[in-house]
Protein backbone atom coordinates (compact mmCIF):
# COMPACT_ATOMS: atom_id res chain seq x y z
CA UNK A 1 0.00 0.00 0.00
CA UNK A 2 2.62 2.60 1.24
CA UNK A 3 5.33 1.08 -1.19
CA UNK A 4 5.26 0.89 -4.69
CA UNK A 5 7.28 -0.13 -7.76
CA UNK A 6 7.39 1.56 -10.64
CA UNK A 7 10.06 0.52 -14.27
CA UNK A 8 11.91 2.88 -16.29
CA UNK A 9 14.16 1.97 -19.54
CA UNK A 10 17.34 4.94 -19.61
CA UNK A 11 17.19 6.64 -22.25
CA UNK A 12 20.09 8.21 -24.40
CA UNK A 13 19.58 11.44 -23.49
CA UNK A 14 19.70 10.45 -19.92
CA UNK A 15 23.68 9.44 -20.09
CA UNK A 16 27.04 11.52 -19.85
CA UNK A 17 30.28 11.53 -21.02
CA UNK A 18 31.48 9.01 -18.63
CA UNK A 19 28.36 6.61 -20.02
CA UNK A 20 26.57 6.79 -16.66
CA UNK A 21 23.18 7.84 -16.19
CA UNK A 22 23.50 11.56 -15.33
CA UNK A 23 23.19 12.06 -11.86
CA UNK A 24 20.32 14.73 -11.63
CA UNK A 25 18.16 12.36 -13.62
CA UNK A 26 17.71 10.27 -10.29
CA UNK A 27 15.53 13.09 -9.06
CA UNK A 28 13.40 12.87 -12.28
CA UNK A 29 13.12 9.21 -11.30
CA UNK A 30 12.27 9.80 -7.76
CA UNK A 31 9.08 11.92 -8.97
CA UNK A 32 8.13 8.97 -11.38
CA UNK A 33 8.36 6.97 -7.84
CA UNK A 34 5.94 8.70 -5.71
CA UNK A 35 3.77 9.57 -8.82
CA UNK A 36 2.95 5.80 -9.00
CA UNK A 37 2.83 6.10 -5.00
CA UNK A 38 0.34 8.31 -5.03
CA UNK A 39 -1.78 6.38 -7.98
CA UNK A 40 -1.45 3.01 -5.56
CA UNK A 41 -2.99 5.62 -3.10
CA UNK A 42 -5.67 6.01 -4.95
CA UNK A 43 -4.80 9.73 -5.52
CA UNK A 44 -2.84 11.85 -8.65
CA UNK A 45 -0.46 14.19 -7.72
CA UNK A 46 -2.42 15.91 -10.16
CA UNK A 47 -5.81 15.84 -8.36
CA UNK A 48 -3.93 17.08 -5.52
CA UNK A 49 -3.22 20.46 -7.34
CA UNK A 50 -6.63 20.43 -8.61
CA UNK A 51 -8.00 20.55 -5.45
CA UNK A 52 -5.69 23.80 -4.77
CA UNK A 53 -2.22 22.02 -3.06
CA UNK A 54 1.41 21.79 -4.11
CA UNK A 55 3.77 19.66 -2.67
CA UNK A 56 7.32 21.61 -3.54
CA UNK A 57 10.62 19.84 -2.40
CA UNK A 58 12.01 20.99 1.03
CA UNK A 59 14.69 18.44 0.85
CA UNK A 60 16.39 15.52 -1.31
CA UNK A 61 19.42 13.40 -0.89
CA UNK A 62 20.35 10.22 -2.69
CA UNK A 63 23.19 8.01 -2.47
CA UNK A 64 24.92 6.34 -5.89
CA UNK A 65 26.12 2.92 -5.07
CA UNK A 66 26.60 1.61 -8.74
CA UNK A 67 25.63 3.72 -12.35
CA UNK A 68 23.18 3.37 -14.52
CA UNK A 69 23.59 2.69 -17.25
CA UNK A 70 21.63 3.53 -21.06
CA UNK A 71 19.43 0.92 -21.98
CA UNK A 72 19.43 -0.23 -18.38
CA UNK A 73 15.55 -1.19 -17.06
CA UNK A 74 15.48 0.66 -13.44
CA UNK A 75 12.52 -0.40 -10.83
CA UNK A 76 12.44 2.73 -8.92
CA UNK A 77 10.64 1.56 -5.51
CA UNK A 78 8.88 4.45 -3.00
CA UNK A 79 8.16 4.21 0.48
CA UNK A 80 5.67 6.56 1.81
CA UNK A 81 7.14 7.55 5.64
CA UNK A 82 3.78 7.72 7.54
CA UNK A 83 5.94 8.75 10.48
CA UNK A 84 6.50 11.42 9.20
CA UNK A 85 4.55 14.54 10.20
CA UNK A 86 4.11 18.48 8.83
CA UNK A 87 4.28 17.41 4.94
CA UNK A 88 5.66 14.19 3.52
CA UNK A 89 8.87 12.13 3.12
CA UNK A 90 9.25 9.44 1.10
CA UNK A 91 12.34 7.28 0.52
CA UNK A 92 13.64 5.70 -2.42
CA UNK A 93 15.40 2.97 -4.33
CA UNK A 94 16.56 2.54 -7.82
CA UNK A 95 17.59 -0.90 -8.61
CA UNK A 96 18.43 -3.23 -11.31
CA UNK A 97 15.52 -4.52 -13.23
CA UNK A 98 16.11 -8.02 -11.37
CA UNK A 99 15.84 -6.49 -8.21
CA UNK A 100 19.12 -7.70 -6.79
CA UNK A 101 21.18 -4.69 -6.54
CA UNK A 102 20.56 -1.60 -5.40
CA UNK A 103 21.69 1.17 -7.81
CA UNK A 104 21.12 4.70 -5.52
CA UNK A 105 19.05 5.35 -2.67
CA UNK A 106 17.49 8.86 -1.12
CA UNK A 107 14.62 10.53 0.50
CA UNK A 108 12.72 13.55 -0.24
CA UNK A 109 10.64 15.62 1.80
CA UNK A 110 7.81 17.67 1.01
CA UNK A 111 5.60 20.83 2.14
CA UNK A 112 2.24 21.84 1.41
CA UNK A 113 1.49 25.13 -0.07
CA UNK A 114 -1.66 26.80 -1.11
CA UNK A 115 -2.36 28.55 -4.49
CA UNK A 116 -0.56 31.64 -2.68
CA UNK A 117 2.09 29.32 -2.18
CA UNK A 118 1.60 29.38 1.38
CA UNK A 119 2.86 26.44 3.56
CA UNK A 120 -0.52 24.84 4.89
CA UNK A 121 -0.78 21.67 7.28
CA UNK A 122 -1.44 18.32 4.86
CA UNK A 123 -4.90 18.75 3.53
CA UNK A 124 -7.59 16.22 5.16
CA UNK A 125 -8.17 14.26 1.94
CA UNK A 126 -4.21 13.40 1.65
CA UNK A 127 -4.29 12.37 5.05
CA UNK A 128 -7.62 10.75 4.99
CA UNK A 129 -5.89 8.32 1.67
CA UNK A 130 -2.52 7.81 3.96
CA UNK A 131 -4.53 6.47 7.03
CA UNK A 132 -6.45 3.93 4.41
CA UNK A 133 -3.30 2.74 2.73
CA UNK A 134 -1.69 2.03 6.64
CA UNK A 135 -4.91 0.38 7.14
CA UNK A 136 -4.97 -1.84 3.94
CA UNK A 137 -8.01 -0.65 2.93
CA UNK B 1 19.09 45.00 -33.65
CA UNK B 2 17.53 41.83 -34.70
CA UNK B 3 20.58 40.03 -33.68
CA UNK B 4 21.74 38.81 -30.11
CA UNK B 5 24.42 36.43 -29.37
CA UNK B 6 24.56 34.70 -26.10
CA UNK B 7 27.43 31.87 -24.65
CA UNK B 8 26.42 28.77 -22.97
CA UNK B 9 29.45 26.53 -21.68
CA UNK B 10 28.29 22.84 -21.93
CA UNK B 11 27.74 20.91 -18.80
CA UNK B 12 28.12 17.19 -18.06
CA UNK B 13 24.74 17.16 -17.55
CA UNK B 14 24.17 17.80 -21.21
CA UNK B 15 26.48 15.05 -22.95
CA UNK B 16 25.80 11.67 -23.43
CA UNK B 17 27.34 8.42 -24.09
CA UNK B 18 28.44 9.23 -27.64
CA UNK B 19 30.48 12.21 -26.00
CA UNK B 20 28.64 14.71 -27.33
CA UNK B 21 26.05 17.21 -26.46
CA UNK B 22 22.58 15.40 -26.43
CA UNK B 23 20.10 16.61 -29.07
CA UNK B 24 17.38 17.84 -26.83
CA UNK B 25 19.67 20.31 -24.83
CA UNK B 26 19.81 22.29 -28.77
CA UNK B 27 16.13 23.78 -27.77
CA UNK B 28 17.55 24.28 -24.88
CA UNK B 29 19.77 26.85 -26.42
CA UNK B 30 17.64 28.01 -28.88
CA UNK B 31 15.62 29.37 -26.06
CA UNK B 32 18.26 31.48 -24.44
CA UNK B 33 19.00 32.64 -27.80
CA UNK B 34 15.83 34.20 -28.19
CA UNK B 35 15.48 35.08 -24.69
CA UNK B 36 18.66 37.35 -25.01
CA UNK B 37 17.06 38.40 -28.63
CA UNK B 38 13.97 39.94 -26.78
CA UNK B 39 16.25 41.15 -24.30
CA UNK B 40 18.24 42.86 -26.99
CA UNK B 41 15.04 44.75 -28.10
CA UNK B 42 14.26 45.93 -24.66
CA UNK B 43 12.44 43.35 -24.31
CA UNK B 44 11.99 40.55 -21.77
CA UNK B 45 10.10 37.46 -22.21
CA UNK B 46 8.98 37.17 -18.46
CA UNK B 47 7.56 40.36 -19.40
CA UNK B 48 5.62 39.46 -22.28
CA UNK B 49 4.38 36.50 -20.29
CA UNK B 50 3.62 39.20 -17.01
CA UNK B 51 1.43 41.32 -20.17
CA UNK B 52 -0.79 38.09 -20.30
CA UNK B 53 0.94 36.36 -23.76
CA UNK B 54 2.71 33.49 -23.87
CA UNK B 55 4.76 32.28 -27.28
CA UNK B 56 4.89 28.38 -27.40
CA UNK B 57 6.40 26.73 -30.08
CA UNK B 58 4.63 25.80 -33.29
CA UNK B 59 7.97 24.62 -34.95
CA UNK B 60 10.98 23.75 -34.56
CA UNK B 61 13.92 22.26 -36.68
CA UNK B 62 17.63 21.77 -35.90
CA UNK B 63 20.48 20.83 -38.51
CA UNK B 64 23.45 19.50 -36.44
CA UNK B 65 26.77 19.77 -38.48
CA UNK B 66 29.61 19.35 -35.91
CA UNK B 67 29.11 18.08 -32.29
CA UNK B 68 29.46 19.88 -29.39
CA UNK B 69 31.28 18.51 -26.45
CA UNK B 70 32.06 18.68 -22.63
CA UNK B 71 33.31 22.50 -21.90
CA UNK B 72 33.14 23.69 -24.89
CA UNK B 73 31.98 27.58 -24.82
CA UNK B 74 28.99 27.75 -27.69
CA UNK B 75 28.04 31.09 -29.05
CA UNK B 76 24.39 31.38 -29.97
CA UNK B 77 23.54 33.74 -32.54
CA UNK B 78 19.40 34.37 -32.96
CA UNK B 79 17.82 35.98 -35.47
CA UNK B 80 14.29 37.89 -35.68
CA UNK B 81 12.61 37.00 -39.02
CA UNK B 82 11.05 40.38 -39.64
CA UNK B 83 9.27 39.12 -42.74
CA UNK B 84 7.08 36.44 -40.64
CA UNK B 85 3.87 36.98 -40.24
CA UNK B 86 1.14 35.79 -37.43
CA UNK B 87 3.67 34.64 -35.03
CA UNK B 88 7.37 35.20 -34.59
CA UNK B 89 10.29 33.25 -36.41
CA UNK B 90 13.40 33.09 -35.33
CA UNK B 91 16.96 31.28 -37.33
CA UNK B 92 19.80 30.62 -34.90
CA UNK B 93 23.61 29.22 -35.35
CA UNK B 94 25.29 27.53 -32.76
CA UNK B 95 28.68 28.00 -33.23
CA UNK B 96 32.11 27.21 -31.11
CA UNK B 97 33.48 30.19 -29.15
CA UNK B 98 36.14 31.62 -32.13
CA UNK B 99 32.89 31.76 -34.15
CA UNK B 100 34.43 29.89 -37.23
CA UNK B 101 32.34 26.78 -37.12
CA UNK B 102 28.73 26.52 -37.21
CA UNK B 103 28.17 23.37 -35.29
CA UNK B 104 24.31 23.55 -35.61
CA UNK B 105 21.76 25.59 -37.10
CA UNK B 106 17.79 26.26 -37.21
CA UNK B 107 14.64 27.61 -37.11
CA UNK B 108 11.86 28.04 -34.71
CA UNK B 109 8.20 29.46 -35.08
CA UNK B 110 6.02 31.00 -32.33
CA UNK B 111 2.49 31.57 -31.88
CA UNK B 112 1.11 34.18 -29.37
CA UNK B 113 -1.71 33.17 -26.88
CA UNK B 114 -3.50 34.59 -24.29
CA UNK B 115 -3.85 33.44 -20.79
CA UNK B 116 -6.93 31.63 -21.87
CA UNK B 117 -4.88 29.95 -24.33
CA UNK B 118 -6.43 30.77 -27.30
CA UNK B 119 -4.18 31.72 -30.45
CA UNK B 120 -4.36 36.13 -30.84
CA UNK B 121 -2.48 38.66 -33.08
CA UNK B 122 1.12 39.77 -31.77
CA UNK B 123 0.04 42.25 -29.31
CA UNK B 124 1.08 45.99 -30.16
CA UNK B 125 3.89 46.41 -27.76
CA UNK B 126 5.59 43.73 -29.51
CA UNK B 127 4.60 44.45 -32.63
CA UNK B 128 6.23 48.22 -31.69
CA UNK B 129 9.34 47.11 -30.28
CA UNK B 130 10.57 44.42 -33.22
CA UNK B 131 9.38 48.07 -35.65
CA UNK B 132 11.70 50.14 -32.92
CA UNK B 133 14.48 47.29 -33.93
CA UNK B 134 14.03 47.02 -37.46
CA UNK B 135 14.40 51.33 -37.87
CA UNK B 136 17.55 50.68 -35.53
CA UNK B 137 16.19 53.01 -32.75
CA UNK C 1 7.09 -4.31 -38.46
CA UNK C 2 8.60 -0.72 -39.48
CA UNK C 3 6.24 1.29 -37.46
CA UNK C 4 6.12 0.96 -33.74
CA UNK C 5 4.16 2.61 -30.96
CA UNK C 6 5.41 3.25 -27.07
CA UNK C 7 3.97 5.03 -24.25
CA UNK C 8 5.01 7.83 -21.78
CA UNK C 9 3.41 9.61 -18.94
CA UNK C 10 4.82 13.29 -18.74
CA UNK C 11 6.04 14.00 -15.75
CA UNK C 12 6.64 17.26 -13.62
CA UNK C 13 9.71 17.56 -14.40
CA UNK C 14 9.01 17.80 -18.33
CA UNK C 15 6.44 20.31 -17.96
CA UNK C 16 7.20 24.55 -17.81
CA UNK C 17 6.08 27.62 -16.45
CA UNK C 18 2.95 27.83 -18.68
CA UNK C 19 1.83 24.53 -17.82
CA UNK C 20 2.71 22.67 -20.73
CA UNK C 21 5.54 19.90 -21.79
CA UNK C 22 8.53 22.06 -22.58
CA UNK C 23 9.82 21.70 -26.04
CA UNK C 24 13.09 19.90 -25.92
CA UNK C 25 11.17 16.76 -24.26
CA UNK C 26 9.59 15.89 -27.52
CA UNK C 27 13.12 15.21 -28.77
CA UNK C 28 13.59 12.66 -25.80
CA UNK C 29 10.11 10.93 -26.61
CA UNK C 30 11.73 10.92 -30.33
CA UNK C 31 14.57 8.85 -29.13
CA UNK C 32 12.21 6.93 -26.76
CA UNK C 33 10.06 6.43 -30.25
CA UNK C 34 13.18 4.98 -32.30
CA UNK C 35 14.57 3.00 -29.37
CA UNK C 36 11.60 0.82 -29.51
CA UNK C 37 11.53 1.09 -33.18
CA UNK C 38 14.58 -0.78 -33.21
CA UNK C 39 13.80 -3.59 -30.51
CA UNK C 40 10.96 -4.22 -32.88
CA UNK C 41 13.11 -4.94 -35.37
CA UNK C 42 15.37 -7.07 -33.26
CA UNK C 43 17.88 -4.54 -32.89
CA UNK C 44 18.95 -2.58 -29.70
CA UNK C 45 20.57 0.82 -30.78
CA UNK C 46 23.01 -0.55 -27.74
CA UNK C 47 23.60 -3.37 -29.60
CA UNK C 48 24.38 -1.17 -32.31
CA UNK C 49 26.70 0.65 -30.47
CA UNK C 50 28.63 -2.32 -29.42
CA UNK C 51 29.52 -3.17 -32.80
CA UNK C 52 31.35 -0.04 -33.31
CA UNK C 53 28.49 2.06 -34.60
CA UNK C 54 27.05 5.48 -33.66
CA UNK C 55 23.58 6.93 -35.05
CA UNK C 56 23.98 10.63 -34.05
CA UNK C 57 21.36 13.06 -34.87
CA UNK C 58 22.10 15.31 -38.47
CA UNK C 59 18.41 16.85 -38.50
CA UNK C 60 15.42 16.65 -36.12
CA UNK C 61 12.02 18.90 -37.00
CA UNK C 62 8.75 18.90 -34.77
CA UNK C 63 5.62 20.63 -35.00
CA UNK C 64 3.83 20.88 -32.05
CA UNK C 65 -0.04 21.04 -32.52
CA UNK C 66 -1.72 20.28 -29.52
CA UNK C 67 0.22 20.38 -25.86
CA UNK C 68 1.08 17.91 -24.04
CA UNK C 69 0.53 18.14 -20.27
CA UNK C 70 0.65 16.87 -16.75
CA UNK C 71 0.35 13.32 -15.99
CA UNK C 72 -0.93 12.82 -19.94
CA UNK C 73 0.18 9.17 -21.02
CA UNK C 74 1.65 9.62 -24.58
CA UNK C 75 1.69 7.30 -27.40
CA UNK C 76 4.90 7.52 -29.60
CA UNK C 77 4.10 6.25 -32.90
CA UNK C 78 7.61 6.13 -34.59
CA UNK C 79 8.05 4.62 -38.79
CA UNK C 80 11.44 3.93 -40.27
CA UNK C 81 11.62 5.84 -44.00
CA UNK C 82 12.79 2.59 -45.66
CA UNK C 83 13.05 4.64 -48.64
CA UNK C 84 16.01 6.61 -47.29
CA UNK C 85 19.59 6.46 -48.09
CA UNK C 86 22.81 6.90 -46.07
CA UNK C 87 21.91 6.56 -42.80
CA UNK C 88 18.01 6.46 -41.10
CA UNK C 89 15.28 8.52 -41.12
CA UNK C 90 12.12 8.57 -38.93
CA UNK C 91 9.02 9.94 -38.71
CA UNK C 92 6.91 10.65 -35.78
CA UNK C 93 3.55 11.26 -34.39
CA UNK C 94 3.32 12.08 -30.25
CA UNK C 95 -0.82 11.26 -29.64
CA UNK C 96 -2.60 11.21 -26.80
CA UNK C 97 -3.22 8.08 -25.23
CA UNK C 98 -6.51 7.40 -26.93
CA UNK C 99 -4.69 8.02 -30.49
CA UNK C 100 -6.93 10.15 -31.08
CA UNK C 101 -5.68 13.66 -31.54
CA UNK C 102 -2.32 14.07 -32.94
CA UNK C 103 0.01 16.39 -30.50
CA UNK C 104 3.16 16.82 -32.39
CA UNK C 105 4.93 15.59 -35.59
CA UNK C 106 8.20 15.11 -36.24
CA UNK C 107 11.03 14.00 -38.63
CA UNK C 108 14.88 12.74 -37.28
CA UNK C 109 17.91 12.05 -39.60
CA UNK C 110 20.92 10.12 -38.44
CA UNK C 111 24.22 9.44 -39.76
CA UNK C 112 26.68 6.12 -39.00
CA UNK C 113 29.91 6.99 -37.48
CA UNK C 114 32.39 4.53 -36.19
CA UNK C 115 34.31 4.66 -33.16
CA UNK C 116 36.79 7.20 -35.10
CA UNK C 117 33.64 9.54 -35.22
CA UNK C 118 33.88 9.35 -38.94
CA UNK C 119 30.77 8.93 -41.59
CA UNK C 120 30.68 5.40 -42.49
CA UNK C 121 27.80 3.98 -44.69
CA UNK C 122 24.94 1.59 -42.67
CA UNK C 123 26.38 -1.54 -41.60
CA UNK C 124 25.09 -4.58 -43.38
CA UNK C 125 23.90 -5.90 -39.94
CA UNK C 126 21.33 -2.62 -39.66
CA UNK C 127 20.37 -3.20 -43.57
CA UNK C 128 19.74 -6.96 -42.85
CA UNK C 129 17.55 -6.19 -39.99
CA UNK C 130 15.50 -3.58 -41.69
CA UNK C 131 15.35 -5.29 -45.50
CA UNK C 132 13.42 -8.49 -43.13
CA UNK C 133 11.20 -5.83 -41.38
CA UNK C 134 10.05 -4.78 -44.58
CA UNK C 135 9.70 -7.93 -45.76
CA UNK C 136 7.37 -8.66 -43.19
CA UNK C 137 9.62 -11.59 -41.70
CA UNK D 1 40.79 30.41 -3.44
CA UNK D 2 38.66 27.23 -2.25
CA UNK D 3 35.36 28.89 -3.04
CA UNK D 4 33.98 30.13 -5.92
CA UNK D 5 30.88 31.68 -7.60
CA UNK D 6 29.05 31.63 -11.37
CA UNK D 7 25.99 33.13 -12.47
CA UNK D 8 23.38 31.27 -14.07
CA UNK D 9 20.09 33.04 -15.61
CA UNK D 10 17.07 30.72 -15.45
CA UNK D 11 15.59 29.22 -18.39
CA UNK D 12 11.95 27.97 -19.39
CA UNK D 13 12.75 24.83 -19.66
CA UNK D 14 14.18 25.07 -16.35
CA UNK D 15 11.21 25.74 -14.83
CA UNK D 16 7.84 23.06 -13.81
CA UNK D 17 3.81 23.40 -13.68
CA UNK D 18 3.97 25.29 -10.43
CA UNK D 19 5.97 28.13 -11.54
CA UNK D 20 9.42 27.37 -9.80
CA UNK D 21 12.34 25.74 -11.22
CA UNK D 22 12.37 22.25 -11.17
CA UNK D 23 14.27 20.61 -8.30
CA UNK D 24 16.62 18.41 -10.65
CA UNK D 25 17.78 21.27 -12.16
CA UNK D 26 19.65 22.29 -8.68
CA UNK D 27 22.62 19.26 -9.36
CA UNK D 28 22.94 20.45 -12.66
CA UNK D 29 23.75 24.12 -11.08
CA UNK D 30 25.94 22.36 -8.38
CA UNK D 31 27.85 20.97 -11.40
CA UNK D 32 28.19 24.63 -13.22
CA UNK D 33 29.22 25.28 -9.77
CA UNK D 34 31.81 22.77 -9.23
CA UNK D 35 33.28 23.25 -12.48
CA UNK D 36 33.38 26.66 -11.75
CA UNK D 37 35.73 25.79 -8.39
CA UNK D 38 37.88 23.65 -10.87
CA UNK D 39 39.01 26.77 -12.85
CA UNK D 40 39.55 28.75 -10.05
CA UNK D 41 42.08 26.20 -8.63
CA UNK D 42 44.00 26.35 -12.06
CA UNK D 43 42.34 23.21 -13.21
CA UNK D 44 39.55 21.81 -15.01
CA UNK D 45 37.44 18.96 -14.75
CA UNK D 46 37.89 18.18 -18.61
CA UNK D 47 41.48 17.94 -17.39
CA UNK D 48 41.20 15.70 -15.11
CA UNK D 49 39.33 12.81 -17.32
CA UNK D 50 41.73 13.72 -20.28
CA UNK D 51 44.49 12.23 -17.54
CA UNK D 52 42.53 9.48 -17.21
CA UNK D 53 40.38 9.94 -13.88
CA UNK D 54 36.34 10.35 -13.28
CA UNK D 55 34.50 12.02 -10.31
CA UNK D 56 31.36 10.24 -10.08
CA UNK D 57 28.85 11.27 -7.82
CA UNK D 58 28.33 9.35 -4.59
CA UNK D 59 25.86 11.29 -3.00
CA UNK D 60 24.31 14.77 -3.05
CA UNK D 61 21.62 16.51 -0.69
CA UNK D 62 20.46 19.73 -1.86
CA UNK D 63 17.83 21.70 0.80
CA UNK D 64 15.01 24.19 -0.72
CA UNK D 65 14.48 27.05 0.95
CA UNK D 66 12.67 29.49 -1.41
CA UNK D 67 12.07 28.50 -5.01
CA UNK D 68 13.89 30.08 -8.30
CA UNK D 69 11.64 31.10 -11.05
CA UNK D 70 11.81 32.08 -14.55
CA UNK D 71 14.53 34.51 -15.70
CA UNK D 72 16.14 34.71 -12.39
CA UNK D 73 19.65 35.26 -12.40
CA UNK D 74 21.07 32.99 -9.93
CA UNK D 75 24.39 32.92 -8.09
CA UNK D 76 26.10 29.35 -7.30
CA UNK D 77 28.40 29.63 -4.76
CA UNK D 78 30.79 26.33 -4.27
CA UNK D 79 33.25 25.75 -1.11
CA UNK D 80 35.85 23.02 -1.13
CA UNK D 81 35.87 20.71 1.71
CA UNK D 82 39.35 20.64 2.11
CA UNK D 83 39.18 18.40 5.49
CA UNK D 84 37.19 15.93 3.44
CA UNK D 85 39.53 12.20 2.71
CA UNK D 86 39.52 10.27 0.08
CA UNK D 87 37.62 11.80 -2.43
CA UNK D 88 35.96 14.91 -3.13
CA UNK D 89 33.06 17.15 -1.12
CA UNK D 90 31.80 20.22 -2.29
CA UNK D 91 29.18 22.51 -0.39
CA UNK D 92 26.81 25.07 -2.41
CA UNK D 93 24.87 27.81 -2.11
CA UNK D 94 22.03 29.20 -4.56
CA UNK D 95 21.80 32.42 -4.29
CA UNK D 96 19.26 35.22 -5.80
CA UNK D 97 21.65 37.99 -7.70
CA UNK D 98 22.02 40.38 -4.95
CA UNK D 99 23.17 37.49 -2.89
CA UNK D 100 20.56 38.38 0.11
CA UNK D 101 18.75 35.40 0.04
CA UNK D 102 19.83 31.60 0.14
CA UNK D 103 17.60 30.16 -2.37
CA UNK D 104 18.81 26.47 -1.43
CA UNK D 105 21.95 24.76 -0.11
CA UNK D 106 23.04 21.72 -0.49
CA UNK D 107 26.46 19.06 -0.61
CA UNK D 108 27.96 16.81 -3.20
CA UNK D 109 30.64 13.62 -2.38
CA UNK D 110 32.84 12.58 -5.11
CA UNK D 111 34.96 9.31 -5.71
CA UNK D 112 37.64 9.25 -8.20
CA UNK D 113 38.05 6.45 -10.16
CA UNK D 114 40.28 5.62 -13.54
CA UNK D 115 39.17 4.86 -16.76
CA UNK D 116 38.36 1.02 -15.64
CA UNK D 117 35.96 2.57 -13.15
CA UNK D 118 37.93 1.20 -10.21
CA UNK D 119 37.97 3.82 -7.01
CA UNK D 120 41.30 4.81 -6.73
CA UNK D 121 42.70 7.72 -4.44
CA UNK D 122 42.65 11.12 -5.45
CA UNK D 123 45.49 11.94 -8.00
CA UNK D 124 48.85 13.46 -6.65
CA UNK D 125 47.85 16.73 -9.43
CA UNK D 126 44.11 17.02 -8.01
CA UNK D 127 45.59 16.83 -4.39
CA UNK D 128 48.81 19.44 -5.49
CA UNK D 129 46.00 22.02 -6.66
CA UNK D 130 44.24 22.02 -3.72
CA UNK D 131 46.78 22.09 -1.36
CA UNK D 132 48.15 25.46 -3.42
CA UNK D 133 44.44 26.87 -3.11
CA UNK D 134 44.50 26.37 0.30
CA UNK D 135 47.90 28.02 0.96
CA UNK D 136 46.72 30.87 -1.23
CA UNK D 137 49.28 30.13 -4.15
Amino acid sequence: MLKSRIKYRVIYGDTDNMGYAYNANYLRWFEMGRGEMFRNLGLTYKTIEEKGYFMPLSEVQCKFLFPAKYDDILVIETTLDATFKGGMRFTYRVLDEEEKTVLASGISKHAFVNKDRKIVRPPGFVVDVIKKGLAGI
